[in-house]
């Protein structure tokens, strides 16, 4: 029971504990172990506040010395807000560092490994590293792209449809899909729609389970027709962001402003979701949940822009050549050209399937 | 280890090995226990021959007396081409007969228990039911209704898709999948499709698996455009049927029926799925497996006729608002309306999911 695995579990459980509250951090967790006890654990909580090793350390105190430590990431080098993890791993004399993942960042990785060896100290790394691996998917992209992550959610009957011919649609999903779905809102730093969507159902986009952590709120508007009196302008549950492009009203932009939201205009007449990703990354927003319509979703698949789909499939059949599917646009021309996924899982939650996959991305994304 | 269950389980499997040779019999299996041996075991082979109470007791001979029957539906009452096992069972002298269901036409259903409780045996009814009445579906349906059992197989995108706009749509499922749709055609006594799908894609509608049994290959063709060349005409490899209307052509008619095709003219100018299923039944047709396009899925839908819907969902998705969906006609109105799926089941095919599901059928069938 006791091997590296094991104690590297733990280290993954206590790290997993955390999903979204150390956004843009990564999600890192930390065992020492001496002899046969447990010495320390720790946890990196919150962006700007000790790292996982460091809390671990201080619970371990003297014990920490002759030690073997357990952190489901590369210990850091550089001097950031709170000084290099690996030099504070060496001050304690830990005699043994096992590592589950280098540092995704390649400017970095390795370079953490590398002070600890240099100390004499023992390093296992790839204990548990897929699974390192899956638990930082969102840190991983950013820290590499300067893009957010983006999860595309989709609700909709198991013949691809989100609404009816007469664009019915509630409820498609049952309540505990609809519940999971405020858990990913929770997860995401930022979560975007469509001005449409805006208009048709006035949402919130908050999430609303207990404890939950608003996203911003990120709306695509070529022509600024988003109401003053919308829920997400009046409500102040978070914030706002509007794009637009160079078509937007200068007074409907100045009321806007004055209620508090956030208007980013972009150059040209189309709003590109590649820019959209771009200017986020630069305001440290490292996870965007898509939640739109037909078109909009489109619009990211058919850029390569989503990195992970979460479709709730409810088990019903809604029919219909005139209804809309979950992907608009023109699609692919060839069945060859079909977009394939990766990875697909699939669970139950209440009475729907929850099937997630990651789109095969084929040369350059734009 | 040695209670009813376990003995019913043997019964259970014995019987579902006979899927696909028994139809229009349902299956079924008997095992027979004289303290802690097995004596006899049987299952139904084949309509015409011996039950399964039949063989275990010819195998049991003389040490079915005092034994225990395990049998996974009721011992039949009915002087049939095979007599009553009911009788044959008081004459072996068994002590105890354990039934899986009672037999599911409401006419002779609860029969054979009686002649068995009169002559004496214990009857222990309802052990491994629910397994039992899933196992015979197909009969189950076809008894009481004299319609086929339906099922409707679509291969689809994770968007529910068939095609892309160009309508390309090969291949969209594995190779895994495919080959067990052709077991799906084994196990089903007749195949539907399309005129459209026989004009684009001239299939063999064969059971292409090794010692498969070809199902009747039935076409929708209101106005007998089949062509004389097709692989459905000319290749032997079973029968083929073609649905048609008052629109027919006599004499394209009478070429067919030349080659050895069954013509049938149904009433008025459109082909009601209804009625074909009558007429299947009149046949002796039990089970009836649904492979066309998005306007004769929609059709069956809509019409409440199929009994269980098996979707193959490849990994990918193709998009586009005019691609074909595997449910075309208008679809439901309300997303309230939608048609809902029973006891959905998902299982992994290759690189495909398999989703079975069972449609609620709201009052009347038409």
């Amino acid at each position: 029971m006791t091997d590296h695995s094991y104690y590297m579990e733990l280290a993954l459980n206590q790290a997993k504990a955390m999903k979204g509250q150390t956004d843009p951090n990564p999600l890192v967790g930390c065992v020492i172990v001496n002899g046969s006890r447990i010495v320390g654990i720790g946890s990196h909580l919150k962006a700007g506040e000790a790292h996982a090793e460091v809390h671990a350390l201080r619970m371990a105190g003297e014990h920490a010395k002759g030690a073997t430590m357990y952190v489901t990431l590369e210990p850091c080098s550089h001097h950031g807000r709170t000084g290099p993890c690996a030099e504070a791993v060496v001050r304690a004399g830990v005699a043994r560092v096992v590592v589950a993942t280098l540092d995704p960042n390649p400017v970095v990785s390795g370079n953490g490994v590398a002070i600890l060896k240099k100390a004499g100290i023992e390093v296992i790394t790839g204990i548990c590293e897929q699974e390192s691996v899956k638990m930082n998917e969102v840190f991983n992209k950013y820290i590499v792209t300067q893009r957010p992550f983006v999860s595309l959610k989709v609700g909709s009957s198991l013949d691809g449809k989100v609404a009816t011919h007469t664009n019915s649609s509630k409820w498609i999903t049952s309540e505990e899909a609809r519940t999971d779905v405020h858990r990913l809102r929770h997860e995401n730093m930022a979560i975007l729609t469509g001005i449409n969507t805006v208009l048709e159902d006035n949402p919130a986009l908050t999430a609303r389970i207990p404890n939950g952590k608003n996203p911003i709120r990120i709306v695509l508007d070529s022509t600024l027709k988003i109401p003053l009196d919308c829920q997400l302008v009046k409500d102040n549950r978070a914030e706002t962001w509007v794009f637009t492009t160079s078509r937007y009203n200068e007074e409907k932009k100045e009321s806007l402003e004055e209620s508090g939201v956030h208007v980013i205009m972009l150059e040209g007449d189309y709003i590109h979701p590649g820019e959209v990703l771009d200017y986020m990354g630069k305001k440290n927003i490292s996870s965007l949940l898509v939640e739109a319509g037909a078109t909009i979703n489109a619009s990211f698949i058919e850029h390569q822009l989503v990195d992970k789909l979460v479709v709730y499939m409810a088990p019903k059949l809604v029919g219909g050549q005139q209804a809309p599917s979950f992907l608009g646009g023109t699609g692919a021309e060839e069945m060859q050209d079909a977009i394939e996924l990766n990875n697909l899982q699939v669970e139950t939650i209440g009475s729907d399937l929850k099937i997630t996959g990651y789109p095969v991305i084929h040369g350059e994304k734009n």
